[in-house]
């Protein structure tokens, strides 16, 4: 077996996968679940595999907690199949629609994209989302994880074949190419012929070089230098909170907080009193010149600071002199992720809306709400910081094309 | 001047582009459409240098004609100019929007991409075209054309970059990066940080090298190796002027038919009748073993031909066993551009609809009506053949990207 043919079944079992109906995807699904649930015992074999190995090669911590399965994080995954599969199908929505004056009926649906390549980390449960999320929207798939995870993969991907032959789908609907090592993640990127999208998931380095390296059209997912800017208007009894909540709530993910950029006219009030609760809940503060004065066992922020993703608890603070200084800040610095405003002044509002070049802009709220859940799409494929095709929180509906029905009764042109 | 300044004069100007009213853009195109009319002569002068040049090289009759600029053509190009005026404007037009639970009012809305690169021929039409499209979306473009139009479009950029000055918008919105030669094409296909999409248009070789190539997203207007197929129950009264239609009534243009397939048992009714009418059109016929006999003057067609977008009066025929043939035939040659299906049976049109994966599929009808202006976009952007962003006629929406508003009074998340 070589990669070629690997993608060859994908792509030819991608036809059956956009002419399933709802129910039978949804049956799959649910197999999926059961074999998940009754595969506990293989999945923790494949996994110790995975985690001995990463212990032996001195992997972190954090590497070995991404790495690793329990019996209730499997249950968990069997849960979030079962979660997708109540999801609305997004296949065969209708998007626009005309009968022209000849009498032509023009329909614009959606179409599944055919096959998806998603090239990930060492995070198994990655696996079972993106393979559940692909046959929900229609489509096949060809998976590429970080191969610290092989064990585990490989036993994942297993029970999805045995999940898709039992509701009687092509089981090469969702392949490996795993076993082809770094020349298969490669191969993936040139994939043009067999490839429809390729869907980079991880660190901004795995990000980079996918986009880079790949022929194959790229959605960029990614990564958040997020900015909260307190305008002189502000309600420092709402900004507070919604700063905490956008930096501590949940530090390691992309909508969390990293640089706060301050109106000097509220800076001296506003910071003393933040830098309490930041401290209360151990963050660690970048501070500029002028706001160091204001924050104590603050460190001096560094020009590097203001391009940072922390993913953490520290947290970048600037003053600036105003709302121009802030946009400019913005606009050289923000990854175009998300970013907020908090003020009472509507000009400036409708101001910082127009002209922030961000997937998401906000005005008066927390950053955290830059979330497929929160938007109301049930899953989350990701968060799109690109402009083409998908921007912001991704359903599953990003997870298809379109194509226009054409219906006559022997119509020529003129 | 390197081509960086230009690329971020480009950038800087977007801003601007982005946030003006459609009334300031609609001024700009009217000045626009003016400074065309106004400088018939300016622009003569330097079509004759590119045409004197053309000469001298030895370019061929049709390159000459398509740089070929005359008073007449010159005054087309400004009232091109005054339709797209007229067209609405896509920016700020809500896509979706909801009010979430805990009061979070969101909002998605059309934006500009912010910079379009396109890399083109040498038409001096598409300087324009690509320009005032651009700019009644909001955007700012970046250009390079075929240095075989060079004098021409160095002109005509500065006839644009007054036009919107004249109207109070920065001129270098638009700019052709043609003075840096080869390597301004190189750059251009690199300049991720400045250009948000890239546009080939021409060649199928122009495209194939900008997909290879760039790592700026790039949309994909394509070729057409557009097929259709005559089911046993079609009626062939219609299939006939539909046949012509999509043959003869422009033969050079991308959804013109360039293959039809003919099921076996209709074949020796059909390909007599279709013989004479194509010969009276002087359309060169390569047939298959099977059809060869039923059409006089027919050549014998190879596999190189299923594959040939011809652009001419030629046309390949081949004879298939049934739905289950002509589908496998698309599935493999098909560019995925517009395939037809004649047929009075409705199981196979709605199977043909389902299983073709083009950009358009058709029952019953002339594979000419793939066009964004027979669709009622207004203006023709492109006939995109991939799957991300955009499929099929593209409009002026489709030049623009979306961005997620969110408003707020003080929401956290739990």
């Amino acid at each position: 077996m070589n990669i070629i043919n690997t993608l060859k079944l994908a792509k030819a079992s991608s036809l059956a996968m956009a002419l399933a109906t709802t129910s039978v995807k949804n049956e799959a699904l649910e197999k999926i679940a059961v074999e998940l649930e009754n595969g506990v015992q293989e999945i923790l074999r494949g996994n110790q595999l995975d985690l001995t190995n990463a212990i032996a090669n001195g992997v972190s911590q954090s590497l070995q907690d991404r790495i690793m399965l329990d019996e209730k994080r499997i249950h968990a995954l069997a849960e979030a199949v079962r979660v997708i599969k109540q999801l609305p199908d997004p296949v065969g929505d209708s998007v626009r629609g005309m009968k022209l004056q000849n009498g032509l009926n023009v329909q614009q649906v959606r179409v599944p994209f055919g096959v998806i390549g998603c090239i990930y980390e060492a995070r198994p449960n990655v696996t079972v989302d993106i393979a559940t999320l692909a046959i929900k929207s229609g489509n096949a798939a060809v998976l590429r994880g970080g191969s610290a995870a092989e064990n585990t993969n490989q036993i994942l991907n297993s029970l999805i074949q045995s999940g898709l032959k039992k509701a009687g789908l092509p089981a090469e609907a969702i392949c490996s190419v795993d076993e082809f090592g770094r020349e298969g993640a490669v191969e993936l990127m040139k994939a043009r012929d067999y490839v429809d999208v390729l869907i980079p998931r991880g660190s901004a380095n795995l990000i980079k070089t996918v986009v880079a390296e790949s022929t194959v059209p790229v959605i960029e997912t990614g990564s958040g230098v997020v900015h909260i800017f307190v305008d002189e208007s502000a309600d420092l009894n709402q900004a507070l909170p919604i700063i905490m909540n956008s930096k501590v709530q949940r530090p390691s993910v992309c909508n969390a907080l990293e640089t706060l950029l301050v109106h000097e006219a509220v800076a001296e009030q506003l910071l003393p009193l933040l830098a309490q609760e930041l401290e209360a809940s151990a963050v660690t503060v970048h501070a500029c010149e002028k706001s160091q004065a204001l924050i104590p066992r603050s460190i001096r922020a560094t020009e590097e600071d203001w391009a940072t993703e922390y993913h953490s608890l520290e947290l970048a603070i600037r003053v600036v002199t105003g709302l121009d200084e802030a946009l400019d800040h913005i606009a050289e610095y923000s990854t175009k992720h998300t970013d907020s405003i908090l003020t009472e002044d509507i000009g400036n509002a409708e101001k910082f809306l127009a002209e922030v070049d961000s997937a998401v802009v906000m005005v008066n709220a927390s950053t955290r709400f830059t979330d497929g859940g929160e938007f109301g799409f049930g899953a989350e494929v990701g968060i799109s910081t690109q402009k083409l095709h998908a921007r912001g929180p991704m359903g599953l509906s990003e997870l298809t094309s379109t194509k226009w029905l054409v219906r006559g009764r022997g119509q020529i042109r003129n």
